[in-house]
């Protein structure tokens, strides 16, 4: 006999990419950023380790979310702090969704939305993405209670524009959450529409273009009507002290986090299009990831095997529509070179005369 | 019209104790432990504060529950991480409680149980304790999913014997959650019952004994198969970097811990005969707070409110059996004398005079 739910028994749970713990990888599988963070966040946590630990951090986070709002010219009352976006995911599915509701996301997308959807057992629409990555029509639901949309979304890098985004928050029924983990690394995002759209939810992360996946923080930003309901789901103090002056610092030095970007956005360009000159299609890319689709007859989960013999990471999903295709991280520009002259061999050397990187 | 579900939208949501930001009060509100970690969790945090940063936490946290383990005399495979005790609690309502699902606890305890049985929209029943704090036999609701029991309880610092809960396990249908935030305080605790039941989930946080409320890192300890189950549930990086190897080192060094503990005892004892003195009737505890009964015709909420302008923060709450009652961190015994002071002149004083502690 189980304890469990049904739904929890019978889910199978979201899995997380691989996080090797020896190190000796080249890590190009979960989408962190190749380099530090702002010097200013070692400085600023190292201060705060102190006799304060002993007390509970602030549970609000309003320090960061004062900065937040600062920095992207919103109120701290538009504003909401998460362990993590995920933290904020579930938040969002447990403040919108009760058993049976209607939750719809796109796919392939952010495969946690699904888990989501199966812990709060609701009935979930996965609605298929067009072959280039925009929206199908039918992608409203009627009595959709929540619907999700990564833009960027992951792992095909691909954007949706604020104005089509806008136009389909006029449409759905419920909320609909715009997770904008990638949006630092865009050329436009959709923060201006929060103030137009009372049921709009952006998500933004530290994770990734802030370089702090490690320290856990994500927030929400919209109207403060929504922000308040949220405000009784989560967790009292689910913002560590350490966590918060972390973010104030980082989010203060925004040079260092635009130059990150911008080395990324650069490589980006040249791993592309070496990428394309390998004979991989490359889907065009918003975020500091590529997802490349294999040339026809090359098997995609051998290559993904052979680099990992090679010490190298990239991701790869055995599902639908992304069996054909690696998701590859923007590493450092020599990281990049290493992964390309693997590629290279493997695929030159195959081609001619093994089948590690081909398919029978 | 409003997007939350109707369940969300009716309740009003826990609310934790206060935490000033200025630092000017004594604290002994939120039974934070009033000494400082370990020196050897400084650090470790300052070693582990550096490029890796950028990088996820491992998603399960092996480091700790390797050291949990080896401290408690269990297995890894026994232990689950969280993001705080608050979040294995979140963790489990979503795991074993589902829409109208029976959920137990008794009353008054720990207010966040019957706030995430409101989250979950499950149907909540709060058993009365006895006058004495004992549990009554109706406290084994047939067809509970989730029966939670903290232990020792808060806020009256009591306790029940492992002897009776295994009993109640025996008899309780679904899980029996253990919350046993301040077991480092008392003179037993249950984790030996966790071998004889399968459906015992003990609940342990670092925030009390080892000074660490500002990391946020809580855990739970139950058979392997609940553990699994309930690692489908968490977010995939619920736990950061830096509280990971905060807590190896804090539980590396039970030295501390223990002493840090033992002035906490020496203190509480100190503190409980002193209040006694002044007239008050003390629970008594096994913890690091005592409940503290006011003399008849005075009134708590005045007394509150007269050590909150003198910049004394104890927790008053304004709910049933205890509108008549404190419940006083165990400070340092500079912060417990300047406390009973205050608390002396105030009800000598008022009890001539004024009406500022008494009832009128």
């Amino acid at each position: 006999m189980s304890y469990f739910r049904d739904n929890i028994e019978k889910m199978s749970g979201y899995i997380p990419g691989e996080q090797p713990k020896d190190g000796i990888y080249i890590k190009l599988n979960t989408n962190e950023n190749p380099y530090p963070p702002s010097p200013e966040v070692f400085r600023a946590i190292k201060e705060a380790v102190n006799e304060t630990l002993r007390l509970y951090p602030d549970p609000i986070a309003t320090a960061a979310r004062i900065k937040i709002a600062q920095v992207l010219g919103t109120r701290p009352e538009y504003v909401i702090a998460g362990n993590g976006s995920d933290d904020l995911l579930s938040i969002i599915i447990r403040s919108f969704a009760g058993t049976g509701d209607t939750v719809v996301f796109p796919y392939p997308s952010y495969m946690l939305y699904k888990t989501l959807a199966e812990l709060q057992d609701a009935s979930e629409y996965a609605v298929d993405f067009t072959e280039e990555y925009s929206l199908p029509g039918d992608f409203i639901v009627k009595g959709a209670k929540v619907t999700f949309l990564a833009n960027p979304n992951s792992p095909s890098g691909t954007m949706i524009s604020p104005g089509e985004i806008s136009k389909i928050a006029s449409q759905v029924d419920g909320v609909l959450v715009i997770d904008e983990a990638y949006a630092d690394f865009a050329d436009d995002n959709c923060l201006s529409l929060v103030e137009q759209h009372d049921n709009i939810l952006i998500l933004r992360t530290l994770s990734k273009s802030y370089s702090l996946a490690g320290i856990r923080f994500g927030f929400c930003i919209a109207q403060e009507s929504i922000i308040q309901g949220m405000m009784k789901v989560k967790d009292s103090y689910n913002v560590d002290r350490l966590s918060i002056t972390a973010v104030v610092a980082a989010l203060d030095d925004q040079k260092t986090m635009r130059a990150n970007v911008e080395k990324i956005k650069e490589t980006r360009q040249y791993l592309a299009q070496s990428l394309q000159e390998l004979g991989f299609y490359v889907y065009p890319s918003q975020t500091n990831f590529i997802l490349a689709k294999c040339m026809r007859g090359v098997s995609a989960h051998h290559v993904y095997q052979a680099l990992k013999s090679r010490k190298i990471l990239v991701r790869y999903f055995n599902i639908r529509r992304l069996d054909d295709c690696l998701r590859i991280t923007i590493g450092t520009r020599e990281e990049v070179e290493i992964l390309l002259r693997n590629l290279k061999e493997l695929i030159s050397n195959n081609h001619a005369k093994s089948k590690v990187a081909y398919c029978p």
